[in-house]
């Protein structure tokens, strides 16, 4: 018992002025995206049919810093700064000597990270007057994201939803219908794609890079709409850097001027590359030796079983080639509860950290992630997204050891969401029917 | 656009220290409890077999301020202060002259107001030795609240959840589970009351009443058990006062010293009383005059419906008799989407300010409701509980008005939840079945 802070929560005008790109700090040059069509290094004219222009400059830009919009500072005050809290009812459940910390975004209207960049996404394609923005949802946190902040400026809003999903979570459509946009189960009949993967594949789960395909085809063919990506691509880590900057301030107001080590989950790679770039940064200038611990499931581990290669953002071929640990385009995972996190590759930035050993990664199980979100409900209240639980795994690990080795590092896990349309998922883990994909 | 807060969020040294009880203040007394067997006023030793000694000294206080225990201040810094929030997109959509804000206790662990009573609840009853919680909940709220605080103070917990809830929230059953707590639907097998209620009415969608009685059977037969009430009685509405005495700080530091009308939801009066006895007081000394409206639904109007007499809190008769606004101890609502508003009578404190003319009360439609919550949905990004939804739909109301009257009123609204696992009853009002109970 004590009277010290159980969080931090800073005051609207500590939301950061400006997004943190982490291409102008890296010791190396991560290698371009090509245009598939002639694999040269792609041009910006050539994301312009995809694209606003505001934010495929963000896509290319070297610039260190990137000022956010007023009028979007404006839409994340409805949950920014997030809280950080320190938990240490969990460190009693796991009778760690560590100091165990979160970053919660789970807080935020939409109940995720997400909301970080899909605010700002809107609001480009709003200022380059597009009308309609398309775009696939695995969990359906980023459709739910998208469809508010689309809402927030007037577009109008088309979810392709990877149909595991989309059968398996209702409450993520009507969420997405709340918000005014429209959502369909993917691969679905509304597209070309769409229906040549059903008549190919007429019993798959579905996959995002089959959702990625059909959303890219419906904005590509509607000169008013812009395609919207939920993660992998440089300027949605960019958006998300808000995450890190906030955090790094939390921990020097909590004393905690050095966090020995960051857990957070990676599927595209957003959340991890948002709360642990501007960190990579404090380790880059010598300030802090942070080891930064990417979370993958075991059902879609791109970082510690992919190769880094070109390889397609989607199943169809219809993107750009990145340069990124991949599973290959046509992977199609276990149709695991983490809908989030089963991509068959990793943002091309995460990957080169990863490559330049800036990073680490762990692959984890499910059962694993979900034995770790039970005790960590039960000891802080909050019940975790099923994404989050891979990250509080890694940190449940990380802290029992410490407790072997008698040390006290200080862990900080990023919790991408909240769990409370994930709570089907905690059922099958109680009622001891999840697999351990 | 304005670089004014969008909201104010108090650090956790304004957590209130003490609770606030209207009784010390009231004009006249309310009237007490009876002894049903004997109808002679209750005597605090009547209750020892539902409730710990802690909670009993409580209900019957006339102390202004009771001191929060610094372990219950512990658990409450998980979310309080909760933030308030100016609803600016709200007031743009509406076109309205009105100042509108709100108070917003959703973003609790556990997603409403509820948490602020199940944690001393649970608390006080660990004090007394107790090792076990009964409790009913209708929307489920209530159940998740008690679940969750009686494992962070390591009791069993045994919940009776109201039937129509029970079948059409499983997402509530796997929240409760995942605090550890066992829950089944009402009326059940599991205790003879509920046996006769099924050989009674075997069609029967439940009522919080009958749920009460259930709960109230199970905790009287086990020496070990306690009863545990998420709304009505003196007790649980004086948990709920940290929401009122946060929000006049927030308020004036927003700069707004005097709020016009105050809406909030009323079920069995916890959330009503929570936030608007600290205005109530307000009144009384002087300070503001702010007209408190209980925004309570059409299908089960106990305030704008019912009689000011004694009844009994549940169906089957087991409880005290209170003097309190009744629709009758047998009234069972139509299962409305709003369970947490589905109850028979009104907090006796609630009725007795309602009838001292205190408090200003409305019944609206669900259509209503779901028609404004969905507005706000749009407008502030944060999806409202389906009882919140009423208090919204009463701001509205009141907004619209002071447009055409060219007025510029302060209006508070509470929010008590969020509607993340109301989303079924969205689906209904968007898809047009909602009917207009």
């Amino acid at each position: 018992m004590t009277d010290q802070p159980a969080k931090i929560v800073l005051p609207e005008s500590e939301i950061p002025t400006h997004w943190y790109n982490i291409v102008a700090d890296l010791p190396t040059p991560p290698a371009p995206p090509l245009n598939p069509a002639t694999d040269e290094p792609l041009a910006p004219a050539d994301l312009a049919p995809l694209f606003p222009m505001g934010l495929i400059e963000q896509e290319a830009s070297t610039q260190r810093w990137i000022e956010i919009p007023q009028e979007v500072r404006e839409v994340y005050k409805l949950w920014r700064p997030s809280p950080l809290y320190r938990a240490r009812r969990l460190e009693k459940a796991l009778g760690t000597s560590a100091r165990i910390y979160y970053k919660y975004e789970g807080a935020s209207p939409v109940g995720s990270h997400k909301a970080n960049s899909s605010v700002p996404q809107a609001y480009f394609n709003k200022l380059a007057g597009r009308t309609r923005l398309t775009t696939e949802t695995g969990a359906g946190q980023w459709g739910a994201a998208l469809a508010f902040a689309a809402e927030t400026f007037g577009l109008a809003c088309d979810i392709w939803q990877v149909r595991s999903s989309f059968e398996g979570k209702p409450y993520r459509h009507a969420q997405m219908s709340v918000f005014g946009a429209s959502s369909v189960g993917s691969p679905s009949d509304t597209t070309k794609i769409g229906r040549r993967l059903r008549e190919e594949f007429p019993d798959t789960s579905g996959s995002l890079g089959m959702a990625i395909s059909e959303a890219v085809e419906a904005a590509a063919e509607d000169p008013n709409a812009s395609y919207s990506l939920g993660s992998v691509l440089n300027h949605v880590l960019l958006h998300q850097t808000v995450i890190g900057q906030e955090a790094i301030k939390q921990m020097a107001l909590f004393g905690e001027g050095a966090v020995d080590y960051l857990f957070a989950c990676a599927g595209g790679g957003s959340n991890l590359g948002g709360i642990a770039f501007p960190f990579i940064r404090e380790n880059l200038e010598g300030r802090q030796s942070v080891k930064v611990v990417a979370c993958e499931p075991k059902a879609a581990p791109s970082l510690t079983q992919g190769e880094f290669r070109y390889d397609f953002g989607d199943t169809a071929g219809l993107t750009p080639k990145l340069k990124m640990y991949t599973l290959g385009q046509d992977f199609v995972p276990d149709p695991v509860h983490a809908g989030g996190l089963r991509y068959h590759g990793m943002a091309p930035l995460v990957s080169h950290c990863y490559h330049e050993g800036l990073l680490e990664a762990v692959a984890l199980g499910q059962r694993e992630a979900f034995e770790a979100g039970v005790l960590f409900s039960r000891a802080e209240g909050i019940i975790p997204a099923s994404e989050s639980n891979h990250a509080i795994a890694g940190a449940v690990r990380q802290a029992k050891a410490a407790a072997e080795a008698g040390e006290s590092p200080v862990i900080l896990i990023g919790v991408s969401g909240n769990g409370l349309l994930d709570l089907p998922a905690y059922t099958d883990y109680l009622d001891g029917t999840m697999v351990d994909a």
